[in-house]
């Protein structure tokens, strides 16, 4: 780890992240909400039922990128209104991604964190963009970074100006194909030793099933994470993108009150 | 999963495996021990301290798989007789890799598990000769194992005669280099749902730095493990092998509490 | 390949890409230079240089994705300058990377070729902004994508109107650490049966090693690539990038004499 | 690679191994047959047909490893026999691969050269045992072995006193699923750099697809192998293991055209 200055934690105090109620690095987070953007209607019951069940934050892409370009690539700024209305009516902030430089700076006008994803991860265009705005930024892991190369990345975005990352853990690629990627726990002690950042975890990109975001949303909390981010749809089975690793907000409610329940327990177990 | 059929969780009820004072499959389990048998006076005074701190089974190397053919490659028998002193003083039933089908009948007079290391995972010939044999077998993931391939190895030794197999994830080889092997804790859930066998978790290998050990090791219990199994030598930094992934007693002890404590809290959120 | 369309062998001609002197998919195409445009000096010796021994296109880096910030970034406007001289100086078409959606249509005025890097492969903004230019695209494989996702970005080029599309494979990240990637020689078969574009090799990045380079461009050769593209510069040891996986002059000439040998050879092969 | 003394090219001369009418190391040798040896009539025939179009010797699995226990297992010591009636009628040396230490003795008596798998890779009491016989040894690369794990392996047999040891690349697992495996031919050049051993190359379950076995035959050629092992089979679509990845002996005839075509030209270019 040679290269790391601004984010190494030689020398540096943990980092601290206030959006809204909550403080990423200090309070445990999550973020909640639809992959895609679909419709108001969508949008509005999962924000909604994501707030009754504990979440902080609501996530929800308008801008994603597919593997294939007839894949559904978003509703783009009428998706940002939806965000922003939801916003209105829960209180909740929302995070949500940004694939192109020239999106950033209007960008800011409507969502209160930007999430950098995997795919983009040395879009070093993109990261010295968003380092020059006054948003924090989620920084996901690549599904081929080692953690030096994701701490770089971090750092070009800290050596921009802004100094608040988030760094989410989602899964690395390897051979197995039973799970989507292969979610790398080890990834939360190891990087939050390198450096002062937070780090959450992405329990659904990590493994591509359902039926595993339970227990590894539950390994994450007892790794260190400082929060979680996890994707919750009213009809996981009708959602225009990645349905087969989303929630229904009946899953993800009960999820949050274990959770929850375990991160007072760690807390008192440290 | 095409061709599993008698490690299959459809149509068998879970498998426990009961060995000295704890079950597999219903205890949380713990091994703890040297990576190598390297002398009477160390394995002894290790076992003592693993007992002391709640371990359940001793391990300790004595035919140990080594990258270089001059690297120490265990003590054989006479580290197979201090085993079993290390039984008698303690208790603690003794776990030990066999490399080689020539081994198996005479070694299971000596000990109360083998374990298959992941080198191993794919000789097909020692799975078939512990098949055989009428003692537990500890399957480590190899660290290029898929799910079904690992699964089709605990096939390979039910289908000889031997319905006791557990199974031990301990990281996959992938690009990252910081951690030794990337630590797959979502292997316990996906092979738990696949399997009625046991799953343990060996979180040592998995990352082959201490300081990972603790954190992961909670969370391997958070994710629904059956068990640990881990490393623990008197001086690490004097040890013939595998040192800077030891821990040393006080250390363990100080996990253990943790660990402990974290199994029976998750007993109660279920 | 369920999702590819316009670039699927099936129901179209193979694709060539008339560019200066050379036709991609016909011709056997070298495309060579310095991994940075670092100074008129050095690029214009290195364009003679690789001129006087075969190449028909100069590449240069004036935008560079570098793993840290701290490294040389390239130096833009200026470099593009120095390549449209080295490009009056040669005849040679200028080839160079574009990282920004926001320099794609400006750049059109500097270079003949655009190339997409390894990093940026799932950058879809910057795939569909190429894709609306009128110049031909070099889409390098990512360290990380499978045929598929490769000739998916290669879809979104060609779903926007952009028909000329050169794919290079430049080497895999596998857990191999002795070469810097893995190159993937099967590539070119496999991808050359499942679309109709052009493929070429880049055997630098796929090896990292200067020593690998001879033999490897020749079984890139005799694997039925349409070309390659390598890094040559006047003194190595001073580049200011990848300066180890970098050619001298002279030894660059040695390949291509050997190399332009084994093409004909192989013409009358097959 | 600090630890490899006795295969390391410092300080020792190329090695030559004289198996029949040919020299590993010297000439470009070819070993070829069917992946199993199913029957006395298959195994003949196929062995009369490779012999006709060049190959020097014939290969047959008799003890199969195979991920399922359910799979085919291989005929044992009636396949032995068979391979030593094939080497009667053809005059072809037979390599055949062993699983097992207690069979390396007695099969000494059939076979001409080991084959150790790429499962086996690290199976280091049977890579010892064979380190102890007098019959050369084909050593696959494992499916995740690094060069520096590879060569310690050929260092575990020399080390035991067997100086004749053959390195066959085979390919490695990676994300790809195109292909069976990702076939790495930068070992050629790499390992011969490393070693004074031979190396060769499997193209077969390199890439698990006929298709591409005759372009990535050429590869090795030009990569500079010291020869190939190719599976031939009479009736692919009836083999009882690993069908999709087997010539026919018509097939196999073209490619040896070529091969040798190849090779010849290499020689005068180099």
């Amino acid at each position: 780890m040679n290269n790391i200055k601004l984010v190494s934690s030689k020398g540096h105090e943990r980092t601290t992240i206030r959006v809204g109620e909550v403080t990423f690095g200090k309070d445990f987070v999550v973020i909640a909400g639809p992959c895609s953007v679909e419709s108001e209607k969508q949008t509005l019951a999962v924000a909604h039922a994501v707030k009754a069940a504990g979440a902080h934050l609501l996530r929800g892409g308008v801008f994603k990128p597919r593997t294939s370009p007839y894949g559904f690539q978003g509703l783009g700024l009428k998706g940002l209104k939806i965000l922003v209305k939801a916003r209105q009516e829960t209180g909740l902030p929302v995070v949500s991604e940004v694939l192109d430089t020239r999106d950033v700076s209007w960008m800011c006008e409507y969502i209160d964190v930007f999430q950098i994803g995997a795919r983009n991860i040395q879009n070093f265009s993109l990261l010295k963009e968003v380092g020059r705005a006054r948003k924090p930024v989620l920084l996901k892991r690549g599904m081929y970074s080692t953690f030096a190369e994701w701490l770089n990345c971090a750092e070009y975005i800290l050596s921009e100006g802004n100094p608040d990352v988030i760094l989410c853990e989602r899964g690395i690629r390897t051979f197995e194909t039973y799970t989507r990627n292969t979610l790398d726990l080890s990834a939360v002690p190891a990087v939050k030793e390198l450096t002062h950042l937070p780090v959450i975890v992405d329990p659904a990109h990590g493994t591509g099933r359902t039926r595993l975001i339970p227990p590894m949303s539950l390994a994450a909390v007892a790794s260190g994470a400082d929060g979680l981010t996890v994707e919750v749809h009213g009809n996981p089975e009708a959602a225009l993108s990645d349905g087969d690793q989303a929630l229904t907000p009946l899953q993800f409610a009960e999820i949050m009150r274990k959770v929850f329940s375990l991160r007072a327990f760690m807390e008192g177990l440290n």
